[in-house]
């Protein structure tokens, strides 16, 4: 049927009056039978609602938890007292059932099938307000008279030469680009600006990448930045105030979407306690956001014994905001810690520039006027893809200021979502599989080593100083390009069982450098060792199984040596005789 | 000053009453001096208007063309007869004028210099255009009750292996992403699909890349795509209905920008006057947009002597535009002619699809019913990176439909523009240099060699056999590990002048291969050598002048020995006596 025949279940939550004809999608979120009728809680994924769906049995039966569906019946008064009003059903479409193993009500099993995790609620609640903030966003900028612009995603600008970008090569065709690299953009920044001479206020809402090597939960290699610049702008404080509004605005539209941020508690149940809480709890009880110079920031943590290096930490900005209770703005950084782009105050120590830093995240957004002068900037940087950027110095571009805001950062803060990689849709990151799937698995390639100490110390070797010993031998027999190579890869891992082994795994690409290096490993820490390679494997399954038949098989001739009796017990803890078949790998991992 | 007290020139425009105190910022379009006058038609951007300043000799003279300005002054009765009114400037501050020697009016001259392209009235104007027709697109959306979903654009599918993606790698971490290689999307499709296991309507606004060899004024690498995916959906009309929907909105909100559409003369004054025009200019005549199956769409064509070999040529779709005087969508296609995601009619032979075709572009959307047999597709195209998309069949995904929009097509075809190139902000083809600069300069993190063979044997070594020679050397010493990281970037740069000396360039990375290996290299090709470093540099101009140097000292050295004539000649030629001292270089490279 035509889009416009189906009833949404939200607004039909609202019609108390008995509606003859309606249909509904959705997707079934509860299911119970009673005689011969099946009652269902449907929910159409337009918003939070379920409304009771009764099924009698020559229409429908066992549907499903998770079926996607069509019902065509009547709204009618419910003769049950959970809720006013029912559909009764006189026709039910089964499009599709739900015949995963993958237990989605469990949030972390499905965080690690991203193209499932919109059918865990709390993760569609996420969804939803991701799209209602994007689509705030956009409004917001429009409607103040903001052009946007699609700035580009291939770039010849490798970001100040940080080595934290992706490099981009056509399949088929490696002069596709001619002779210069071409890479992902960290921000549209420079092309924004290319802009202002124009348009006195452009802005995108558009993807960037780092290559960043952490790991962690505030780390991704695709996000995406809200990026404005404003033409004849030469006053820090007016971004600012920018900021400040937009930061308001999306709060207050947020306020429309109280269902969907009652359903985030399995991720905010992990916050601070003490700290100030989500920008859209708290946002419309604070009067303005404070302002702080550096220095200022600098005394009120000094003030509490921190020792500021550089700037802040993560941890330090978090203090300032519960410090303040608010979040806030940090203005005119000392000169060394920014950019070439960014104007410098007349005595050149400082730049004309602010961080703004919000409860969860630390730095939301960060912004500076621009640097008119394009020699001032080209002796701090000097590349021959900038020198377009330069000349926009001279091409009647007034002085502006602009400024980026972390878009998935955005949503964090807003509604305290602790980890980034759960508030966009198909998170990005170093050495992710994109896909874990049950159908085909194909692993990454990576190499195990069972690895044993022959020497009589029997001292416990701690993880990290196994793993630094190895890794000094490689730099020493490799330098530091097989170190650098092979660092970020090597790892312990753990066998429970006292036998003296170890398991260290790798890249399958560095797998060469552990290998050729293991045997000259002498020592780890204080320790003397002497290791011998049992065994090499392209899984840890292999190694286990293994390393626990090798044990066995000394345990069982030691007891066949000495007293029985003794060996018994051992065996008893490390065979795993007295463990169901199904676990035994649990003794060793 | 704050914003908020910048007046608009568009507004301004509209108040016939005297204002005593305005400010506005813009840029001088013309500027004329009469006595002690000068006299400013000046924009803001904002729109397509301009306002006439006149500024006493006192406040400002000589602003110049293209200058960036910001004027303080009464708001007044114009004694002029071109206009009503007319800002009396009391304070003008410039804040850049524009020294470019590039023609802003040519167009064909503006073309080369996307970051200054919207200097020219015309590109502005679409530009603000793009911005609010991206605008209106997310309204539309939104508004029906989609969810905006951000498509990821680091991708695993290599889009059917039709070898015009485009590859991403870590500039510094071949690793990064594991052994798999990782894409740039040419669609956001099978993720959208994904999120209709939770949401009914979903949508995407992101760039898409193909790695097109084509140079026409049809393609780009990178362009925008307008992807929408319903659930509970299996009839393509109720796709075209949407579409046809959504055209319409945008072409209904475009009337404000009629002031805009009216400086698109220097686009669309080649376009085919025979043709219907733009959509903007024809759409709200048109009462349906006609639909006809494939098959009708080929009689029509082949009525007028067309041959039809596996679909329609832009020109045949252009041709039936046409026919029917409208834009029109064709339906379902012969099965061969459509990739694996689409659902077969019941025989099989067509695909349940549509193209909607359009002025200018030809095909401007597609859509069809998706497949929902998992084994089906799986026999068509089989790969371990859509696993997750086949098993998304079996976990409560309804039957969906959807279609993408080809964003700057949509431009195109709205408002007339032959060039795809036109419509985009930033342009991205192969073989482009995104950025032709007046200035020029350095380079990225790059080690240079300068390498003197002390060998007798003067044969000329091939490039490709020096280069040969030493990533030998250095798979010998360092495994493949460090031929594998030295091999992309290893290359030698030429030396002109017969000097004996050769240069190669490394990664900064991997110098330390080439440097160890260095002296292990005892032959090139069938070439004994011996290989001395005279000196390493990270910029290729420092080798130049060293080697310059080095070689002069020498001649000058043998000159002194022997036979002073001989070596002048030699001199004359590499030492650059006769050449102007900024052209040295030039010998050497």
């Amino acid at each position: 049927m035509a889009l416009k025949h189906v009833h949404f279940v939200g607004k039909l939550l609202q019609s108390a009056a008995e509606i003859e004809s309606v249909i509904i999608n959705g997707w079934v979120k509860k299911e119970h039978r009673k005689g011969r009728w099946s009652f269902l809680h449907v929910s159409d994924g337009e918003n939070h609602d379920t409304i009771q769906v009764v099924l009698p049995k020559d229409v429908g039966h066992n549907v499903g938890v998770g079926s996607a569906i069509t019902i065509s019946g009547k709204w009618t008064k419910s003769g049950g007292k959970q809720q006013a009003m029912e559909l009764l059903a006189r026709d039910c479409r089964v499009w599709c059932k739900d015949e995963g193993k993958i237990n989605i009500t469990s949030v972390d099993q499905i965080r690690k099938f991203p193209h499932l995790r919109t059918k865990h609620e709390a993760f569609a609640s996420l969804m939803r307000m991701r799209s209602k903030v994007t689509s705030d966003s956009h409004r917001f900028f429009a409607d103040r008279g903001y052009v946007h612009i699609d700035t580009p995603l291939i770039s010849s600008n490798d970001c100040e030469g940080a080595g934290e970008t992706f490099i981009i090569k056509a399949s088929n065709d490696d002069d596709f680009f001619g002779t210069e690299d071409k890479y992902l953009p960290v921000s549209g920044q420079l092309h924004l600006e290319a802009m202002t001479s124009a348009f006195p206020k452009v802005y995108t809402l558009n993807p960037t990448f780092r290559a960043e090597k952490s790991l962690s939960r505030q780390h991704l290699a695709e996000f995406r930045m809200l990026e404005a610049e404003i033409g004849f702008l030469d006053n820090v404080e007016i971004l600012c105030d920018e900021v400040e509004d937009f930061v308001r605005h999306v709060v207050a539209e947020s306020n429309s979407l109280v269902e969907d941020k009652s359903r985030l508690g399995i991720f905010t149940e992990e916050l601070d306690t003490e700290s100030i809480g989500p920008l859209a709890d708290v946002v419309s009880s604070i009067n303005r956001f404070p302002r702080l110079t550096y220095s200022e920031a600098c005394k009120m943590l000094e003030d509490r014994g921190e020792k500021i290096v550089d700037g802040f930490s993560k941890a330090q900005e978090l203090q300032l905001v519960d410090l303040c209770k608010s979040p806030l703005f940090i203005l005119n950084f000392p000169s060394e810690q920014k950019p070439f782009y960014m104007k410098r105050s007349s005595d050149e120590k400082n730049a004309l520039c602010f961080d703004f830093i919000a409860p969860i995240v630390g730095e939301l957004a960060g912004g500076s006027i621009r640097e008119t002068d394009a020699e001032k900037m080209r002796s701090k940087m000097d590349s021959p893809s900038l020198s377009w950027y330069y000349e926009l110095r001279k091409r009647g571009t007034p002085q502006t200021g602009g400024f980026g805001i972390g878009f998935e950062r955005l949503i964090q803060t807003l509604f305290g979502i602790p980890s980034i990689k759960d508030v966009i849709p198909f998170p990005r990151m170093k050495k992710m599989k994109f896909y874990i799937s049950q159908i085909s698995m194909v692993k990454l390639k990576r190499r195990y080593f069972l690895v044993e100490d022959l020497s009589e110390d029997g001292r416990i070797i701690k993880n990290s100083v196994a793993v630094h010993a190895i890794m000094e031998k490689i730099k020493e027999l490799f330098g530091d390009y097989g170190a650098a190579a092979a660092v970020s890869q090597l790892s312990r891992r753990p066998i429970k069982a006292p036998t003296g082994m170890m398991i260290f795994r790798s890249s399958a690409e560095c797998a060469h450098f552990v290998e050729k290096a293991l045997p000259f490993v002498t020592k780890m820490g204080d320790k003397f060792v002497q290791l011998r390679l049992l065994r090499k494997s392209s899984t840890i399954r292999g190694l286990y199984l293994f390393a626990w038949e090798e044990h066995n098989r000394r345990v069982y001739s030691m007891a066949a040596d000495q007293e029985k009796e003794d060996c018994l017990q051992t065996m008893a803890v490390t065979t795993g005789k007295r463990v169901p078949k199904s676990r035994n790998k649990r003794i060793w991992d």
